[in-house]
């Protein structure tokens, strides 16, 4: 018995992916989305692996948001590799890759903003201003351009997956997050788009993170209070060569209020850069 | 022959009102919708005409919402009428009545917000901080909740029609926005539910801004520059007693940017307070 596998149709106006989608809707089709940037990676890979099990289409977007940039540099750098991402996604039977032109998204005159209050002021928006404007705002566009009924979101970004999910439900959207846990290297690195900016040598020491959060995560089980734990984690960071953290935080996993014991279910969220690229990652704590 | 009338059912939660939406949908129907604050007068009966006219099936929305009300005081003083609005509706074979329960539009922890940036912070955004953000909050959540694929509103809130249509275009929303012109008294006075808190004395001098107005309008068409106009319009309203001009200006029928000549099509756009009450209006000026 042989496997085919074929490169899924590549869309690239909203009218032409709304037609596709009224005919599987039609046809009482669960439709799922994967919305991604691009430069796809096995993390990405085992969204599209959940959204086909949960889904009867699915739909993965390509979109690398300008708005979510705050730093142009980091926009420029980003990596754009459409044509390797269809390769890599042909295995997985998905039924339109929607890659859409900037006037698709952000059409002569666009000047309407989504945002989340509460969710988006600390950690990652804390550092970058404008962000999960950026994101809140695509996301909605993405989830009414293609009107699916779940959309799978990785717990890798897990602020972003928080606000996502209010803003969905806050705006009746009819698209569901799934949330999808963080799939790591083999060396515990979260896999990120961003781990190709790092040398070998800077990908092995970065894998020191999950290890020291990991460590956190289960001292707090114990009973630790958080703020006795973190002097020891950031030396071991800083000997890894993160030359700058930007936060090392215990947070309640839902609302991401500020906390010192992990008594509810929590999440240890870390920011920092080595070898000038930023990389965020963040484990659970305490009850589930 | 007979023609009975009957009044809509009234829906209060979005799953009863979208299983409703869902059955004429999948009946083929075209669905309008005209959301109101309530209060209804014929300025808003007028938009149920245009509905029933242009849609199979037509919903009418009561909610005072008090995220566009910057005063509190304005808030409470909002007449709230829904018995009668219902009567009032009778005639028109209206198909729902959806009057919301506050948690139905800002459930639990409820964070998240639209806005419009350029078109809301001249005129009434100038004047009413937040107020915009309201409006686009919470239309953007009746189009969701409604699937409407029309809604209806008037041009008496010009500035509100144009975030409204910026909005619903920029975030993909199902909803297309149709333009209805004011309805006035036969005094000339346009249609509000805040008329009701004129004296009749007062609101007999308030009727003196529609013909204010449309001399500027009248003028302009005959190549007068509008800061010209200004004085003697000002004088005008004063002495029928608006004690106090918020705004009036020329401004482009189209985005809003403000002009002094009406050599492309433009309005006249007028914010003032007379016996404590807050009035608008707007005229078209210029080539149509």
């Amino acid at each position: 018995m042989t496997t085919t596998t074929m490169t899924a149709p590549i869309v690239t106006t909203r009218d032409a992916l709304r037609a596709q989608v009224a005919g599987w809707k039609a046809a009482g089709a669960r439709v799922g989305v994967v919305p991604t940037m691009g430069a796809l990676h096995d993390g990405h890979l085992s969204l599209v692996r959940m959204a086909k099990s949960a889904c009867d289409r699915v739909i993965v977007t390509i979109f690398v948001n300008p708005k979510q940039f705050n730093n142009p540099e980091d926009l420029e750098k980003y990596p754009r590799t459409e044509r390797d991402d269809a390769a890599k996604l042909a295995p997985f039977g998905v039924d339109a890759i929607y890659v859409p032109t900037p006037d698709q998204i952000y059409p002569d005159g666009f000047a309407t903003t989504v945002s989340v209050a509460g969710l988006d002021t600390m950690l990652c928006g804390a550092h970058r201003p404008g962000h999960f404007d950026g994101v809140a705002t695509v996301v909605s566009k993405l989830f009414l351009q293609t009107g699916a009924d779940q959309a799978f979101f990785g717990e890798k970004d897990y602020q972003q997956l928080q606000i996502v999910r209010r803003m969905a439900g806050d705006l009746d959207l009819p698209t569901q997050v799934i949330a999808c846990p963080t799939v790591r290297e083999a060396s515990g690195l979260a896999m990120s788009s961003r781990n190709r900016r790092l040398s070998p040598g800077g990908a092995e020491r970065a894998a020191m993170l999950y290890p020291v959060l990991r460590g956190m995560a289960d001292a707090l089980s114990q009973g630790a209070g958080f703020s006795g734990l973190v002097p020891q984690a950031t030396e071991q960071l800083q000997a890894a060569g993160f030359d700058e953290i930007e936060y090392l935080e215990l947070r309640a996993a839902s609302g991401l209020a500020q906390m010192e014991h992990a008594d509810r279910p929590a999440r240890v969220f870390f920011a920092g850069w080595i070898e000038g690229v930023r990389l965020i990652d963040n484990v659970p704590a305490g009850p589930a």
